[in-house]
């Protein structure tokens, strides 16, 4: 079931996100393919689902959640283009296709990921694709700005960048994660709700509560399956992050404990939905699905 | 006069930015340092100047334009620092100090470009420096969006790299400057007559006659200064720009006629401001100093 949601929500923020990329003059053409080759490559659109699940979990359609969901991507796109960049990660590869710079050039990757951050912006307010009231719309600024930003995203990967070579504990690590992928996952469920115009602060409370519980699971379910799987499934050599010194969780906490504290954090995602009604049910889902996963 | 003004309205946003660089966690300190030396760099602050005098042209005091401010000078410091990284502009120094990625390291400086202007679009929209509705907020974040995506200055960035050792005419030439830095010019005013809680539709058009036409001004005098000068007093070697073989419009026109032009362009600003009464002394004053000034 969670497969279907998936492949709606993706191809309904595919056809969202392609009308963005269209050159206002043929001297921005380069700069403009550049960011659509960044944003369109077939990514699995995890965050715009969550913002589309939070929507429908408070009873509103889904489309109206469609700035939001374009808006968290494009953040999210851009934070790739920038990752891969030499000076940081330094990938030649992202989904089997060269990096932004790899198929472009180092000043337009950059470029291009500025500008995938403003457009986010532009898109989240456009009233086409966000058809609510100015302060609504205000808030949903406010929090993705926040999100993105040093106190948010921007914030856990300067953390991560610096804690090479450094031996983390659990608390420095969850404090990395929730910064560099949990503010934007987080974001994406209040945008999602916001979205929805009939999001109470009970509500949005408890789905933070999902949201972080979530976000935290991905990632430890990760690592587990960094150690777990051989290379074929996961499509990376195993145990990489062991081998290039990073910490995990199961290297932290043991690799039983890790299994039991996803199932923890899935409990917890669970439990935090339970004022909702059968709407939040592609949200239970996700969560179930997370900690099932195998790549 | 123009120099009072501008040291008051210096002095202003400084301490207004200042306050914006504070580590939220210790994690954090690195990153929010290098994004307070990427801004408190005793720049001129000529983009808050314009928001401050657009605000007071029409009738209300500069502090209301404090947000428009901080928002458009961290725009600014952001495209500075992502300007100067080898793989763009490749310059080790700004103002005599090392640049971002000099002083820190290129990872650090792409990073503080990116939550800078995140930053810029959560200090626009803080109610604090921001007092107004909901309504006139978003209507600022549209028009910073606008102004520093693709469709503005990141694209007039592209447009500018991509026109290396390109035979630009006036026309194309124009269009680059309009984008590269036009566009934040036009946006500062913009900006300012918003936070004013007073702009018509007519002040608006108005005042963005005013901006294009002082933005090109300035680009026009730049390149005349870059004739003329002698080293000494504009700080770079004389001549620097036509020995890059950069489009200048003393190079496409003529000296003569280039000056001839940036006079016809000052007219142009202060034409447009007819309407205005004496409180847009500050943004005529601007306009004079323009074509003036010898550095």
């Amino acid at each position: 079931m969670i497969d279907a949601y998936q492949a709606s929500s993706q191809d309904r923020v595919n056809a969202a996100l392609e009308r963005l990329f269209i050159a206002p003059a043929p001297e921005l053409a380069r700069l403009y393919e550049a960011m659509r080759y960044s944003v369109m490559n077939g990514g699995k659109r995890v965050r715009p689902l969550l913002a589309y699940a939070a929507c429908e979990a408070l009873g509103s359609a889904p489309e109206h959640a469609n700035g939001a969901a374009c808006a968290v991507e494009l953040i999210h796109a851009y934070s790739l283009v920038h990752d891969d960049l030499p000076a940081m990660d330094d990938d030649d590869l992202r989904r089997g296709l060269p990096t932004t710079h790899k198929a472009y050039d180092e000043a337009c990757a950059i470029l291009a990921g500025d500008g995938l951050q403003s457009l986010a912006f532009s898109t989240l307010i456009d009233p086409q694709l966000t058809a609510l009231d100015a302060e609504t719309r205000l808030r949903m600024v406010s929090a993705l700005a926040l999100a993105a930003g040093p106190a948010g995203m921007v914030g856990g990967q300067a953390i991560d960048l610096g804690s090479v070579g450094i031996k983390l504990d659990q608390a420095a690590l969850e404090y990395m994660h929730r910064h560099k992928t949990g503010a934007l996952i987080e974001a994406s469920v209040q945008l999602g709700a916001l979205a929805s115009g009939k999001a109470t602060v009970e509500n949005l409370q408890a789905l933070n509560v999902y949201a972080r519980a979530i976000g935290l699971a991905f990632q430890v379910q990760d690592d587990i399956l960094d150690v777990e799987s051989d290379t074929e499934t996961l499509g990376k050599r195993q145990g990489a992050d062991i081998a290039r010194d990073k910490p995990t969780y199961p290297a932290l906490m043991g690799l039983e404990q890790a299994k039991h504290y996803a199932l923890e954090l899935r409990d917890q995602a669970l439990n935090a939905l339970r004022p909702f009604e059968a709407d939040a049910e592609p949200l239970r889902e996700l969560a179930r699905y997370i900690v099932k996963r195998r790549h």
